[in-house]
């Protein structure tokens, strides 16, 4: 399986997890991070912001699932052609994946 | 190594804690997070909470503890048989485990 | 390509966010942890603190930056020889990386 990890926008968070429940991935689990990208923040004036609140979405997927959670997400965290901030997707693979409740392992 | 990360209710950290120190496991990293499972949160009249305060335990241990840390994790995090929202945990491996006060790789 | 993931002190997060971005390394994300190490926590006269604040920092390089990163935070993370809750630093392997704004996979 693959473990999906994105790093996007806060106020994008709420259209991502609505989209990807409609295409059948209801589990994400969501993380409060702070995010220092390549554009090293914000500039308001003569302050510079260089740590900006992020969220990270994470979910554990089938790896041909892997593609299309991507695209979801892709499509949806994206304000603009080549926007600095918009965040990054990173997958990683998983090796087991355990449900408490049954003990089972899901691979 | 792997790294283990569980996802399980808030109430049930100190006793796996408790367990996984008892059992030889005294490092263990805690992380507040959000989670939305499969059964898209719980019910409370007529108000649905699809998002639920979770905690994520993460620890990094030899390959042959994995299966003892997995069993420490899903005994205690159990609520009953098949109850949703218990949680999950995931296994990868990692590849490099520095301790910074040493400089040392442990593998 | 790379993930790097260290959890450090939170009072040397910010020398090491500045000599990572100094080595060319300006992409960090920053998640608030809480820690349990091998020493288990603190003692203060007679209470034991067995849960610490630390910080996890997240980076995700090319293969060949891996020891550079490694060194930059490892150096700057480190209070004295062998010093209990210095922290750790694991990597892991990475399998894409998108970035959102192009849809482009880095790899």
């Amino acid at each position: 399986m693959k473990m999906i990890r994105a790093i996007v926008r806060p106020e994008k968070v709420s259209i991502i997890l609505d989209e990807l429940l409609d295409a059948g991935y209801p589990a994400v689990t969501k993380l409060d991070v702070i995010g220092r990208g390549k554009q090293r923040g914000i500039k308001v004036g003569n302050v510079r912001y260089d740590e900006l609140q992020k969220e990270m979405l994470m979910l554990v997927v089938n790896d041909d699932e892997k593609e299309e959670v991507v695209k979801v997400i892709t499509k949806n965290a994206k304000t603009g052609e080549g926007v600095f901030g918009d965040g990054k997707i990173f997958v990683t693979s998983v090796e087991d994946v355990y449900t408490i409740s049954s003990g089972a392992n899901e691979l």
